[in-house]
């Protein structure tokens, strides 16, 4: 019997699952699932924000309440991120995918190469975006010939000369894949990361970085803000004539509003840092992760002759769970049961294809078992 | 007697005002009120959206419910606002500063020139971003010399030989004045508009722009998302090695999604563009904004020896009314006052000090006359 309240079984195939406050499960990539509570929080706010009178939508980023919001912001990420003090914590816009063509004008002076570590359909774009503005690229390794299934061993990756940087992606959406450890580049060169699906559902062992950037809107809140680290020195690479708002150094300068800022974004992160601390922190976050992805993994195990996952078992990735069906067909039957059954958003990303759980911080564990049993349920049925 | 529904006047000096909804009457320059129906809608959807079981901030922006709405913003923003065939509609990041250096990266060609009317310090800022970057910029005319209080007559813009494009600024938020008609061009060079600051608040001829852009936050939605309209020609100009997520033509192409986009300040605009259908479009919009300007400058004028406009009459805004008192302590006793008065968010500029009341679509008359009943009041009293 299940362990979750259920609909009748009547004519559904399958139990009926729903979150503590009703709702469906919401496996989406990103955009993706808030804590209920934050939500709550923010269905109050933008009502009467801080007992102002009037709503966060409605704030000025440069009077007191929103002033004082930044700030706390600042502060609470760079505790619970533990950000040592040589890292500037900024908020940009324009999505993780804009950090495509703002890390090299910024880091890259004439003559200089930057590596990049080729392990998923993103690092492949910011691959491309580099050489599509004319600055000089070097792929030390590509996973590619592997069907990104794996990421590389050590003696794997073949750095240029001396690289300016070297560019790395932490956790790969859609191939699900996720890196155990930083590799190891040569002394001196910072690493930039980009941690867009990962950011802050794990420590950081922040000695390895130079700069880490992640869009909001899959661990740490919503659409509308790219929270970026970034060591002060790597701020003073940049030329002279990279546009203004481009530049980290105003950003630093400035506080992160050279102009109005996505200040709701800015918001929604200060209410995920807030939960998350009282949940444990970063440690908390990885123990919470990896209970919940071992309810998917295992049943996918359990069920290897159903189910093909497709990262190697090694590089497997705590937030995106991705696999294949024998047929296209019965891909379409799960998705659609699975949606009947209150586990919503599991199609897999169009490069691939298949079935994709991203299952990131807000992601609560009940859903993963609930999905888990599910998997176990269709297998069972059409297996 | 007030027409206001008051407190006692007990201690307090000044009566007590609230909306409809019972919150501060919220005169903040962007971010700035939204309709209070708008929130309440809100507060639904970010709960659960259009029957989906989640909400709307955690939405996908590539399934179905996020595609509808998209397709849905685009048709209703181009319906509302009467937006040609020949325009494309986009959604970027970065805000109207960013546009700063986007615009003359799209369309200046190696040797091209670009004229600017300098009305403000926002355009004083976008001819310094342009020139930041590298950028040949001939400045048309230039308000500096008479504090920018006016606007310029036909006559005094002088034009350089063959501009790529004339540069304006439509409404100025920091000193209050804004263009009741478009400026005369050469023929055939495009007219590109930074609107932020009243688009949708009036009817727009469209055939006297080329490129028209705004962020949301002030009159059409909240914070993330810039409004671009644009003439398809015009994003043809663009170098192959512009950054692609900066290329106009990136954006038609991908349905402002090359990446994961500020989906929920998207949404806020097609609230904001529903809620301005319903109140009679933009005709509508230019007769309220009307109505409430008139309730703020006839009290202006009539205690013209206490209160300094900034503004020449010709030139006045209906969305920023900026204004001096005779002394910097009495500017600090007007704002305290009018705070507790449930009249908040006026502090001007701070390039410029004062008082500034804005009043952008979604705020309502009564609040305009309220704050014309205060001012009468305070000038009664401390005049």
């Amino acid at each position: 019997m299940s362990i979750f309240a259920s609909n009748s079984m009547g004519s559904a195939a399958f139990p009926s699952y729903r979150t503590a406050g009703g709702r469906v499960f919401n496996f989406n990539a990103g955009p993706s699932i808030l804590p209920e509570e934050v939500i709550k929080q923010i269905q109050g706010d933008i009502w009467n924000f801080d007992g102002t009178g009037f709503g966060i939508l409605e704030h000025s980023h440069r009077a007191k309440p929103f002033d004082k919001l930044l700030h706390d912001t600042f502060a609470l990420v760079r505790e619970v991120g533990q950000v040592p003090a040589e890292f500037e914590i900024l908020f940009m816009t324009g999505g993780s995918s804009s950090q495509n063509y703002i890390v090299p004008l910024n880091l890259l002076r004439p003559g200089d190469t930057a590596d990049y570590i080729d392990t998923d359909f993103w690092s492949t774009r910011s691959i491309e975006d580099a050489k599509q503005a004319g600055h000089s690229v070097h792929v030390a390794w590509t996973g590619k010939p592997h069907e990104f299934r794996r990421l590389p061993a050590a003696d794997e990756v073949k750095f240029s000369a001396k690289p300016a940087y070297v560019h790395i992606t932490s956790n790969n959406t859609i191939y699900g894949t996720q890196q155990k450890t930083e590799p190891a580049v040569p002394a001196g060169v910072p690493v930039v990361c980009d941690a867009c699906s990962d950011i802050f559902s794990r420590p950081i062992d922040w000695a390895k970085y130079g700069l880490i950037y992640a869009s909001a809107q899959k661990n740490l809140g919503t659409t509308g803000a790219t929270i970026v680290f970034i060591r002060k020195e790597l701020a003073e690479r940049c030329g002279p004539t990279v546009p203004r708002m481009l530049q980290y150094r105003t950003m630093i300068k400035e506080e992160s509003r050279p102009n109005t800022p996505p200040h709701f974004a800015m918001y929604t992160v200060k209410l995920m840092a807030q939960w998350i601390k009282a949940n444990g922190g970063l440690e908390g976050m990885r123990k919470h992760n990896e209970a919940k992805a071992k309810h998917i993994y295992s049943a996918l195990d359990d069920c290897a002759g159903f189910y093909k996952p497709h990262a190697a078992k090694a590089d497997r990735s705590l937030m995106n769970i991705c696999f294949r069906l024998p047929t296209e067909a019965l891909e379409e039957t799960f998705l659609a049961e699975a949606a009947k059954s209150g586990l919503d958003g599991m199609r897999g990303h169009r490069a691939t294809g298949g079935i994709r759980a991203s299952i990131y911080n807000a992601f609560p564990e009940v859903g993963c078992q609930a999905l888990g049993e599910f998997m176990r349920a269709f297998a069972k049925k059409f297996g």
